[in-house]
């Protein structure tokens, strides 16, 4: 059973703000294990990369290579369920038309005193994509992760894939056939952000690193950040879905359960003004619990992590939409369009009774990569521009250096930097 | 004397890839007392700030208010000298300029099946930012930070500003009011990024930290990050000058030192194909130092990791701009346009012979806030981005569903989520 709220009470502000800051996750301190991995990569690379892999995927790169070749990929897309690929293509093919739209435009221009000004945008040259292993090995997340790099012009995508004993997920190998992505190395955990980072002897350094990963994977990316860049860790998942009395419970439990499967920490809230829908919703999730495959993880995060907020009107729900700052926010209620403007933090909105969460973690065409744990107040989800880099211009001929010249040099002495003034007054004043 | 390096000899790649690791930053570990301090001001608050303020600025909250007086602001404003103020407000002005076009569009729109898809930007709620005291108290990384938030629509920036005994640098608090501040607090280090973040009683807590800072400052940001945004942390500084044979010696002298001058870390390089003009940039800068106030710094930098490239032709520098990633590249040849689009890594690119880089320090209007330590192969310099998020809305209606919905049903099986099969499928199917 799921914690309930309801604004009404004397003590919701308190139990509300206790409700905020509840943590859902435990995180391993991995960082000195981690630490001596990517140390032992940085300075032994192959030989390093090939012993941890025995170790902890049991894969001997003597007998199987490191790299997947060509005809592994071919093969594993063509032993790929028919279906399964043809919805992999239906994905691709809309989330590469919806971020391609995101491609941002160069902005050259010169002011009213004639000094050129610019923002350029440039494709990173090299990324590597992080995959996980086992049952978190999912092929949709290849393509959210890699279809965006390909737009923004990433000349280089390299995915790792830990493999143990030498498996991974056909469908995996299928959605990096979609997207494009042929440089593909069977490993994983902190020795394969390491080689990303750095570089060994057979794989290339990158210049950034995305995809999700374990503990491990995160302390490393942690780690490597600086020396390239990273995307957000991520956090345990979650969804809040603000529902009227008009809709079917069992639609609603659904939502709920499809967020809580993921992760004993991922976190389901519903907010509604109706006592009978909250407790029919209730009724429906123990319903659905008894058939769903995943239902231990489900009902841990439910039970631990769930909530059903009763509020006296709708409208209530929008401030505490934007304190809760959810990675996904269903509306489900009459009027969903006039919630849009009013939910200002929230990684992704779905609007209606019609727009399952779901969809957008598979076909909608935007990215299913969001901000969790509340970061949606400050941050975005994956997107073409975290793929890319922008470089300003700045161009002044004498004239404009006359005019702009005499402001920069106070600046500097007023902030005690005089070489920075005599840079400028040297070209004013050729005595100086 | 900087290094010198010629691509012609045999080891010039072995020293050059040396050359690029070089670190220059020794970071103090004060992870275990920022922590301390963090858990303190997050538990204890206000008093915990003053413990800390009274400790570490010898400032005592019962005596001066935390909190900085308009009154207070006017007069620091009236006390700036009116040429500093001027250009304050030159640079103020033509940031705002420039940082106006950098303004997302939303894009909403429907697909060819009538699928409504969006990115809708929307503003940080409330932004803090930390300007560090004593010397690198600099009024133009006011105005560097707070316009870009003041454009992107931040409703509440917050500045903080360590006060030695009480003293804030007047022209500081002069951009501060020029930019449209006035929330300003008496408090730095750590224990200022621990109130910003989780708030106390006086200082409503914000959703993102930006600004430079010391050795706690940028550790205390690490931490706080996931509670709060961050910028990235700033490393020392670097400047680039690609030039031909027919530039003034001193100007680029004084351009390298302008760099140098800023940190004892800082990094200046000149690449160029004239032996001539290495030799006589190389004796201006010895010239120059002997006048310079900030000569000690200068010349600790320029000796320990200053550097002069030889290329037999200035076209061989592109490769090497482009792996050194400088923060800031000029460019000063006879045909400066033309190497611009080769130079994909930099943070920012001053054009021709009468663009210094202290005109972007100051009152180019681009940001002066730019990646370093080679981080331009991955990031951008600081924008109205920054302070701003992106969420993502999706909305289908019954017929919509009905055409990607057996797709998403298809990946949710082939990824072992059942909730999440069912949660499109109940809908398709109501039986179900």
């Amino acid at each position: 059973m799921a914690i309930r709220l309801d604004f009404r009470d004397d003590d919701f502000e308190t139990r509300f703000a206790a409700f905020l800051t509840t943590k859902r996750e435990v995180s391993e301190d991995v960082n000195a294990t981690v630490r001596a991995i990517i140390d032992d990569v940085r300075e032994n690379g192959d030989r390093a990369l090939a012993a941890y892999t025995r170790r902890f995927d049991g894969l001997d790169f003597d007998k199987v290579s490191m790299r997947v070749g060509a005809d592994e990929i071919e093969a594993a897309y063509r032993q790929t369920p028919r279906e399964v690929v043809a919805a992999l293509e239906l994905a691709a093919a809309r989330i590469e038309k919806h971020h391609a739209r995101q491609l941002p435009k160069d902005d050259l221009y010169e002011d009213d005193i004639g000094v050129g000004l610019g923002s350029r945008w440039t494709a990173i040259d090299a990324v590597g994509l992080y995959v996980p292993g086992g049952t978190a090995s999912y092929p949709s997340s290849v393509l959210m992760n890699a279809v965006p790099a390909k737009v923004a012009g990433v000349a280089r995508i390299v995915m790792v894939v830990p493999a143990k004993d030498g498996a991974i997920n056909p469908a995996v190998l299928a959605a990096a056939r979609i997207a494009g992505v042929d440089e593909i190395y069977r490993i994983g955990g902190a020795q394969a952000v390491a080689a990303l980072a750095y570089g060994t002897g057979s794989i290339a350094p990158v210049a950034k690193i995305t995809g999700p990963g374990n503990a491990f994977v995160a302390a490393a990316k942690r780690q490597v950040f600086g020396t390239v860049g990273i995307d957000m860790i991520a956090g345990p998942s979650e969804v809040l879905v603000i529902a009227d009395g008009e809709n079917d419970p069992d639609w609603l439990a659904a939502d709920l359960l499809a967020q809580a499967e993921h992760d004993r920490g991922a976190q389901s809230i519903l907010i509604t003004d109706s006592p009978a829908l909250a407790d029919s919703v209730e009724i429906a999730v123990s319903r659905q619990l008894k058939t769903l495959e995943r239902a231990e993880t489900a009902e841990a995060s439910w039970r631990d992590f769930g909530a059903i907020i009763l509020v006296p009107r709708l409208t209530d729900a929008v401030p505490l939409a934007n304190r809760i700052a959810a990675e996904h926010v269903e509306i489900a209620t009459a009027d969903a369009e006039s919630f849009v403007p009013e939910i200002r933090n929230a990684g992704a909105i779905f609007v209606g009774r019609h727009t399952p969460e779901v969809i957008g973690d598979y076909v909608g065409g935007s990215n299913h990569v969001l901000p969790t744990a509340r970061s949606a107040r400050f941050s975005s989800g994956l997107s073409v521009l975290d793929y890319m880099k922008r470089t300003s211009i700045l161009r002044l001929g004498p004239d404009q250096l006359r005019k702009l010249g005499p402001a920069a040099v106070t600046l500097a002495k007023a902030e005690g930097l005089g070489a920075h003034a005599h840079s400028v007054a040297v070209r004013l004043n050729p005595g100086e």
